[in-house]
């Protein structure tokens, strides 16, 4: 079911100074900001050739990364992002098997403009995992 | 500096559990574990096609991922690899840089049979970073 591991999202208290860091002390190929208020975050995109990190600052009330970051002052990683092919399909799987889907079950437009849904990290072994709609 | 993101690794107190998880409910490519006992773990890779997820359970005493289980009873995220093509100069850059690399500085020789070192998550928003020195 779940195909490519589409990134691994890291939330970060300061994100100059975790943009400096992989730019310069790793030599990451960084992109440029991008506020994204609808999801309560400002994210920068690393390239790693074969996927991609994403670093998430809080943006405005709410973020949903603000209680993380509460917990780790310091940052840490927040999730992983799986690709499947059809979003309704794997929902319903997981569903019948036991697991949790947060929210109200249903996905979502994520970061991406893509489906997605995120499990309950209970029931994978202390993980937040996201899963997105990518057509084949 | 950075290339392909190797694996994420994620720590977990029961493989068999996280194993299944991953396995039935999840649909992933599951290898066999594989105990590693002079890194302290058993460990299975999950191949996402693009990169690896790597289940991570203690083995024996000492295990280097035991305190992060006293600290995270379910299990999460454990660290992520960056591959480097010369993991001298990679060292170098950094430490002129002022990042910390863990233990004695010196590359060990990883899971994968390759040098490796691991990066203070101080240094790195709270994550810890180990990279591989991998050869084109």
């Amino acid at each position: 079911m779940i195909g490519r591991l589409n990134h691994i999202a890291i939330a970060v208290p300061d994100l100059a100074v975790a943009v400096a860091t992989y730019r310069d002390q790793l030599g990451a190929q960084v992109g440029a900001p991008q506020a994204l208020p609808e999801h309560g975050v400002t994210v920068v995109f690393i390239d790693t050739g074969n996927t991609k990190v994403e670093l998430l600052e809080p943006l405005g009330a709410g973020s949903p990364i603000a209680g993380f970051l509460e917990k780790n002052p310091a940052g840490g990683m927040h999730h992983i992002c799986f690709e499947v092919p059809d979003i309704a399909a794997a929902v319903s799987r997981l569903v019948s098997g036991g697991a949790r889907v947060l929210g109200d079950g249903q996905p979502r437009t994520g970061a991406h403009g893509n489906p997605v849904v995120f499990l309950h990290p209970k029931d994978f072994s202390g993980t937040l995992i996201e899963l997105e709609q990518v057509r084949g």
